[in-house]
């Protein structure tokens, strides 16, 4: 996702000066592997690509080696940092320690990773309001697709009353594949080979992943903090070839299905195989694709699709929230 | 759509107050066939709305009357006119004057009527722009659903290349009960007798709603200019009970499909009928549903599908403008 938004950035250069009057320029990278790098005046994107690419340091360009992503942020005090590690469903770490850095050193902050969303979204919302600068994460839930800035800036005055979705695609994809007749395992097997499913697949297939977007969801637009372990959650696990087959011959599929609905003051949060029709919206989302229905108390049901997405689509959700940052939005309702 | 709209108003009231602080007063209403008034002092929305019911006239309201819609906007120099009048497809008028007139005095101007979006979009639009106001019309296309505001507002620096739809809720409704074995001149007739299709049906089947649609859509979200009757049209006379059933016997369905892109610096336009299969996205549209599907150069087919919608669901589109006019909103790329 980080390569894919640094040639975003680089491909849309002279669209953000011409339509938005923004220019930007890298000051700072931090990686996993890659070595880490501070370099004021700027630092080639293209360049840093081909070298991580090609397996090697960015401590080779023109800059200052800095040791951590805390001491690179230690050294800005301005702009906006990106925070694309991967997620740790537990504890939000070590994510939410950076974005509460940046958030302290007076940076935006925009990640596409869930974990801080959920276990810190109202501390990092306060500290950002705080430090009057923004903390978004557009690219957490359904990649690049508006699902936040769609409630934040186009629905205002409409009470979300609860969604049904279908959220993780691994899932969708494993289910796809014994629709088309292949067993549970080789299933798995296959969506690892493509690079869709973690060597260890547990994650999706018990359900983890779609209750944490759950818990996102609820958290941000229903007002009513939730974590992912209070999230009701049956993986696939129970839906045998056999089950898939069948709901196939009677022209019905089985998806993983997370829910939510209001429920006097509280919120009832799900993840659970569901049998669904074919006039349900949520029938035709396939392979990778996503899809979110939410029901308000003033529009009927409002259906949101993503087809076909890949790390291209995350990084235009981190773009667009960059230029929220830089550019200010309406914030109806947030 | 006036009186839902006058009830969402009541309805919302206290929320307007208490999340953003908006509180509005009823100052003139001008009607086809009930009157019209002018109250500084505002005037009691439901008692309005009983008096209209019951057959009655404003008049008898406190208040002076007025006899036209311009003489209305001429006593006033501030807030907020929605325009509601019947669409008329070829000048756009009376409501292109209607709207142009209140630009001109200072208010803002929220309209349902795709006429002045077709016939006066860019006017309409520079001349708020000089007079510092709004001209909204979120519920022209999709009733209440975010179409025009989520580009507006959600999707920075994305590029609309094309979009496929299913917009025209008459035709779909028709094509849907020749499916339940109805014939097409009674599924018409039934139409009718819901109150979805008009007197003259002609409108809809034609195409010509939709050439509308496609029009508006193509015109504020492309940036290309385009009238109705640049549209290639084809409606749904040519589609004969025997095709309709043929293709439910093959789990596919005809429906009138919107389609736009762009070709060079110029956009395509057309409204046909299709033949879909169960796995697209707009096979699942049935009834008064709407949907569409936008094309972009950095997401995949994002899709916003809006199910059952009413007359409730277009005075919410109204409500949101009125207060992205009265609040603000981010204006990105508007």
């Amino acid at each position: 996702v980080g390569r894919a938004l640094a040639q975003l950035l680089i491909r849309k250069r002279l669209e953000l000066r011409q339509r938005y009057d923004v220019a930007w320029r890298a000051v700072g990278i931090s990686t996993g592997s890659h070595g880490s790098l501070w370099s004021p005046d700027g630092i080639d994107l293209d360049q840093a690509c081909r070298l991580v690419e090609s397996g090697g340091r960015l401590e080779s360009l023109p800059g200052e080696p800095v040791g951590t992503p805390l001491a690179l942020l230690d050294r800005l005090d301005t702009g906006v940092m990106f925070e694309l590690s991967p997620v740790n469903y537990e504890t939000g770490q070590p994510a939410l320690g950076h974005i509460e850095r940046a958030l302290q050193r007076g940076l935006h902050a925009v990640t596409a990773n869930k974990g801080p969303v959920v276990h810190g979204a109202v501390l990092l919302s306060a500290l950002a309001r705080e430090q009057s600068v923004r903390f978004l994460f557009e690219s957490t839930v359904m990649d690049g697709a508006p699902i936040f800035s769609l409630w934040r800036e186009t629905l205002p005055a409409a009470e979300l009353r609860g969604f049904r979705g279908v959220l993780n695609s691994t899932t969708n994809m494993i289910l796809g594949l014994m629709e088309d007749g292949q067993s549970f395992e080789q299933a798995v097997s296959k969506a690892q080979a493509i690079g869709i499913a973690e060597t260890d697949p547990s994650g999706d297939i018990d359900g983890w992943d779609a209750s944490v977007k759950v818990a996102a969801l609820v958290s941000v637009l229903m007002g009513v903090p939730m974590t992912p372990q209070q999230v009701e959650r049956r993986g696939i696990r129970e839906i045998s070839l056999t089950d898939v087959q069948t709901a196939a011959g009677r022209g019905q599929r089985w998806k993983l299905v997370c829910e939510a609905q209001r429920q006097g003051k509280g919120v009832s949060g799900r993840v659970q195989p569901v049998l669904l029709q074919a006039e349900d919206p949520l029938y035709g989302v396939t392979g990778t694709s996503s899809a979110v229905t939410f029901l308000t108390d003033s529009l009927g049901p409002l259906t949101v699709l993503e087809q076909d997405p890949g790390p291209e689509t995350t990084a235009y959700g981190l773009l667009a929230d960059f230029l929220r940052a830089t550019l200010g939005d309406l914030g109806l309702g947030g």
